[in-house]
């Protein structure tokens, strides 16, 4: 079971435009750079982020990437969804009905199946924790060097 | 992020050979009909749980797999680890420290990176989830009828 890369740059990101809040919109090449990611390929989770209503999309030569709410309003799950969707990682195939349980009448097993109810409980108490952790978390938990070091970055990338 | 199927077939398995301990060791070719399963992908799955110490495997032609040890005493931790592996969801590739931070000196970040601090704290809340359920819950929360269900489908497969 593995998380795509993309929440990692997803939630770097969100860090980077939060700190960078006065320079916004920030193009998609820049925060790239600031990273080292492909930008094409970054392009399309920051566009999951917007559908997601996490960051905002401005138009145009100068235009860019801001977030779209308060980095307290922005939560891990948030992101984590918006990139990876809301499919549940356990997925359940009823194999309990197929063989040697295929000709039983419909109602035979219980709904849903105990399985699928304890793995469900698991991710629930997953995306619980990620709900329970903001942006704002992750900004106040940083080194206290963090904002300052990623705007020195970013003006290099401009100067 | 998906899990595998692996761990649907492993865990209605187990539940099967608590069911039928009676009747143990039961062959790969028996358990696959149970569920419909492909014999040769369930023989690879039905080893791992045997590496783990969750099966035990019974050589011979009356040879087959039975449970290891007590249903108690073994969580659904047990058998998604042994399945899926003791990798994090969540893998963190340090993006910050490439791109525009690649020059700095040693040191510089705080290890480790918060981003990950935060995802491992989720990642920890679902593992302590699984690890507190059982085998043995799961035979309680199940349809009363479950046992007598799968003794009869298995002797159908046998008769």
């Amino acid at each position: 079971m593995r998380m795509g890369e993309g929440v990692e740059w997803g939630l770097h990101c969100c860090l980077a435009l939060a700190w960078l809040e006065d320079e916004a919109p920030i193009p998609t090449g820049r925060l790239a750079a600031l990273f080292n990611l492909p930008p094409v390929y970054l392009k399309k989770r920051l566009q999951d982020l917007v559908r997601a209503g996490i960051l905002a999309s401005v138009p145009g030569v100068k235009g860019g990437f801001r977030l779209a709410r308060a980095p307290e309003r922005i939560t891990l799950l948030d992101v984590v969804t918006a990139i990876e969707g809301r499919d549940e990682a356990f997925r359940c195939n009823e194999i309990r009905q197929r063989g040697a349980g295929a000709e039983e009448p419909e109602g035979t097993f219980a709904k849903p199946c105990g399985v699928v109810i304890a793995m469900r409980r698991a991710e629930l108490a997953w995306r619980r924790e990620l709900a329970a952790q903001t942006l704002a978390d992750l900004m106040r938990e940083a080194a206290p060097s963090a904002p300052g070091r990623t705007r020195r970055y970013y003006a290099r990338l401009t100067g």
